[in-house]
């Protein structure tokens, strides 16, 4: 069935080099070496809370699956991870399981094998904009109750649907709908980009209704790419795919465009690759990072474990190398800033 | 004939991609990403007008050519489509129907296959410059006749002229001149460049006699570089042609000189490549803009309705991405602009 | 025996190109070309002091080795070489003779071969904030009386510890450490880096207690990159190698960041390749440079007196085309910063 | 005999590129294209004057050669190409012909067969300075009587002189004698740099005894590369003559730096490559502008007469393209630099 094979698609494509694409200008944060720390490396503590919930370490597994066989395993393979590591987890868009009830045990193996950790549901604004509110309301708490969701996330993935041809490019009314979910949902609001990131100005649209903003930056993983790359025979999809390759908010630069006008949670997601890029990004005062297509790659390779380990020792190691003991301190470590980065903060009437 | 040979050189020339040079200064042009544009796709709505002429999009066919039997058919395949999609269309020079009333149709074939849409007339300045004021005024209705045009172009080509051998490199007493086409024409006067651009200076002196200027920027077709390949055999036509290369106001630059200082019509041109190129030209505040390399180069190949498809869907998916219905409200969207740009604008004391 | 093999790789990796990495940015400091010296190259006198000690140049030998049979050769040709040219030279870290007596000579060699120059005793920052106050005062007592020592030098190499298996990321107590050290030498007390740099703020914490700082920058040999390079079969060390390979402060800016806060005597090193280099490193401010990798490099292919010749040639040729005669005077000729290291002293608030 | 080969050994390598390094940035000049020049291309008018002389363009022959039997040749075919083309020329260093009378042909050579033209007589300040005030009396009035001089240049090439084994790298006492060699030559004297450029402190410096600075920037023809080439077998040479290979002021630099505090006649040198560097180095306000180089490969090429040509159209071309009539105008056209240039000019407290 067609939702499926682009289900599967997206996951092989993700994890393909094809689907990655510019620079979320980590690269352009330099943290500033402290040759005398002052600290054992075994007084660094990464336990944080995750939106008032206490979790591990100030990182997570981004949304990615849910909806086929492949992703179902995919999704209980990351869930035993989490909660090994006690981290929080997001699940994939679960609309095809609302639509699709036999596929809701592929997100359900998330709450089996992740039992105390937190989780976040996920739902496409898209769609959710083209619901009455009662049907709304439901689909909210049916999302809830199948991972026994801490939080609900909403994507914002106006590049993505506008790009293919099954898209539904229509955000017309999308902020009451936030409203709505947030009501139904009795938990924390997320909303996300997918990667091209959030401004300012949708920052500051959205601090009435999220309890926390996931910026879902440019520099990693590209729907814009993936969808251009799924349109072999179709030229003009590939054609608009390539013009916009490059389109969106890097997630250095969106951190801090968030930051300058919003006081709830901020994510950074988008592009980290390393424990030193989401140091990087907490620098930036991101209070939580996320990282999406490495965490798929790993599990494909079998080596999920190794990731997040390497991850959190980068993390660890950032910390230690600028004499910090707890991850909200690194929001005051000095630093210097590439040109890039500079440039556009200055333009952008913000600081970071 | 040596005319016709030329023309047709223009032609194979400007479609290769010897002709392409330097660049336009688009990709220092990011439009910022809106993550919740709160509008549908359909909403978006790209009619407005060209110098008071109601059309479909914000884009229209660019000054190529006629003369020749080649010419002639594509001028016709041109206006077919021209038609088709409700937008304004160029000729090219006209001079050479003028001294040879045989080739008139390769221009007449335009307003047969496009009755409906503003057509524009074409003469270029070295040329007229030469001419009595009686014979300007006989040239200039009979170039307006020739296609039932709507406005007319002058372009200003010293570069070229200097280049090329059979050129005219004569601008002494163009300035008055354009003043009795304007008064001949009894139509809009547009006074363009072919591929160097408009600067502020030049601007400010068009401004009593222009009702636009089509800026014909650095970073696409060169004619400096056309020159340069036709001449194979002539060393010092190759040598100049390779130095003065790059001489020229890449097109972003061009807009945002043009528009400090003058209040008329301001059309974009020059290396615009794409819909979302298009896009940041009227961010720039660019009223129009024109593509020419990539439509010859599409009707050669038999795609040009596909072209113009991709065109119109890239301004649209720009639009929606950041959240505009209307062409002219794109001026109003946020962006930040790369190094290069800013250097220019910084020393030129012109803002963008 | 572990640290025997460690050692001997150390020798060999550094010696290799895997070991150099980054920029110490000295390619940014353009040295204003005089050309009218006013004095002829024979009027040039290098010679200057080391922390109150007379050189014949402002040049030394970094801190390398020591331990094994191979370093103890090492540091005999580095030691005569030294004497020759009457330049200071460091020995590699002590522990090894502190805790394996038999080892002692290969550093006695080097009071054996360089009776006459300062030479400088060598310990680890980590190892020390381990010791009771009565061990440290014994250990740095011999490692003074190992090889006669003119000063005692203390490294920080934090990064080090911290991406090595067998790494001691323990650096709480160092700061108080230190000044047991300083009373216990009885000696000028150095605190140097290896390759990641000094702080302005770490700079401003050492004022109290260090005599000299020896900068140790990034941009030449990098233990990160020597540990990752080690780790073939270990996945984990290997990733986190290559994620802080470019870690650091380069050498250029991290002696501005040291002269803005520090007026005690200022040692460049890191990434000094030529006496061009070490000329700018003056030109900043430094009062002294060392280089290790390039001699260990030249000791091991039989030309290290060509090397510390061609340097020292080097020095006077920047010397005599800015027109000064004495190296101090190197601090007031004109220059030109690079964009990187303009940016890097604005954003840290430091001039040069 | 030695200084036959190195003559000659200058003159092959001058013609290689190996000769050639670094920039002069002109191409960070960016004069801004006029497109309504409002004059013929016919109008403009090269003729100018050269420190008083009158001379058919803003351009002449560099100083290059004299000595052997080659260079005389050189010599003579360069003299015809400026008596035709009615521009000035510089000789090499006469020095050779003071020592070894039996040369004299090679310069005088010039006088036969460029009678009408300023022919500029040749001296290196090193030797100047070595010798009594008798015998550079002596000097300068038989170099002017060599080639009818109509001026006399003393070069400054304190690197070229630093890098080579026979060098004499003796500038003590050089402005004094420049005093002596304006008074025995009872002629304007023209202070040059070879190819490392004068920094504005020299320039303030030759204020009072140069009636002509010659900047001999950076960017073209190194002395210091040609010395590196020749050092085949001498390690230590190579390895200065590599480590000071961008040693200088690049040209364009070097006019604005001169032009900022010395208010004679300014000749601009190193690295013009076509008439477009020639009208930049005259926008940046330089009087007059020579090749070197080019004009020696044109010759060996047979094709002097060619190039010249080549040049005096480009500049012609420029100023067309600007819409000036007389060179001396370039020094008004509006212009844009790049970065490089602007960070050079704010560093050193100078504009341009
Ligand atoms: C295979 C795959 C599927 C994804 N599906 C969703 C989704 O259903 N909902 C969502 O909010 N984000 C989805 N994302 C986006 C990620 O949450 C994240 O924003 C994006 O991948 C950028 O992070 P990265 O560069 O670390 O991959 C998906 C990402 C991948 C790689
Ligand atoms: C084949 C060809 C012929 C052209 N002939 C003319 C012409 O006759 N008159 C004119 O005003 N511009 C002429 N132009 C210039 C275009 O109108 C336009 O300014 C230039 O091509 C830059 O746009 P582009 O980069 O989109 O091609 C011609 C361009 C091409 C490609
Ligand atoms: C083989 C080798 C061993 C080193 N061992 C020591 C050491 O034991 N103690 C120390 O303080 N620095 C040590 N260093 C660091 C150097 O002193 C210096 O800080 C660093 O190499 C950067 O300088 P360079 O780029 O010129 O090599 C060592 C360097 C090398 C190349
Ligand atoms: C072969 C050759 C020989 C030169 N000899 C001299 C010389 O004797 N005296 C002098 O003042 N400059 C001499 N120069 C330097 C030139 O005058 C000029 O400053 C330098 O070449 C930079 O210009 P260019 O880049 O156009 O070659 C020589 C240059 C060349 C190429």
């Amino acid at each position: 069935m067609g939702i499926d094979k682009r289900k599967n698609d997206h996951i092989y494509l993700a994890s393909s080099d094809l689907s990655q694409v510019g620079t979320a200008l980590f690269e352009e944060v330099v943290l500033i070496h402290n040759a005398l720390p002052e600290i054992d490396f075994s007084d660094i503590d990464l336990s944080t809370n995750f939106l008032g919930a206490p979790v591990k370490a100030p990182f997570g597994i981004g949304a990615m699956t849910g909806g086929t066989e492949l992703a179902g395993k995919i999704n209980a393979e990351l869930a035993k991870a989490a909660e090994e590591f006690g981290i929080p987890m997001y699940v994939g868009s679960q609309r095809i399981a609302l639509v699709k009830p036999e596929v809701r045990w592929t997100f359900e193996v998330v709450k089996q094998n992740a039992p105390s950790i937190p989780k976040i549901a996920n739902l496409g604004a898209p769609q959710l904009a083209q619901l009455s509110e009662k049907q709304l309301v439901d689909w909210v708490v049916q999302a809830v109750d199948m991972i026994d969701a801490y939080a609900v996330a909403v994507h914002l993935n106006a590049a993505q649907e506008v790009v293919q041809p099954e898209g539904e490019p229509s955000f017309r009314g999308v902020l009451e709908k936030l409203k709505i979910v947030k009501r139904a949902a009795g938990r924390p609001l997320i909303v996300k980009e997918v990667g091209n990131g959030i401004s300012k100005e949708v920052a500051a649209k959205l601090a009435e209704v999220a309890d926390a903003i996931d910026v879902g930056g440019l520099g990693g993983t590209s729907f814009v790419a993936i969808e251009g790359a799924r349109a072999a025979d179709a030229w003009l999809q590939r054609r608009v795919a390539e013009t916009f390759k490059y389109w969106g908010i890097p997630t250095a630069a969106s951190i801090c465009e968030v930051k300058s006008v919003y006081r709830g949670f901020v994510i950074a997601s988008g592009g980290i690759r390393s424990g030193l890029d989401g140091a990087r990004a907490l620098a930036l005062g991101a209070h939580f990072f996320t990282m999406s297509q490495p965490l798929l790659k790993a599990t494909l390779e079998g080596r999920l474990r190794e990731e997040i380990e390497a991850v959190i020792t980068e993390v660890k190691i950032a910390m230690f190398l600028t004499g910090v003991r707890r991850p909200q301190e690194l929001a005051q470590v000095p630093r210097v800033y590439g040109p890039r980065l500079r440039a556009w903060l200055e333009q952008r009437g913000t600081t970071c």
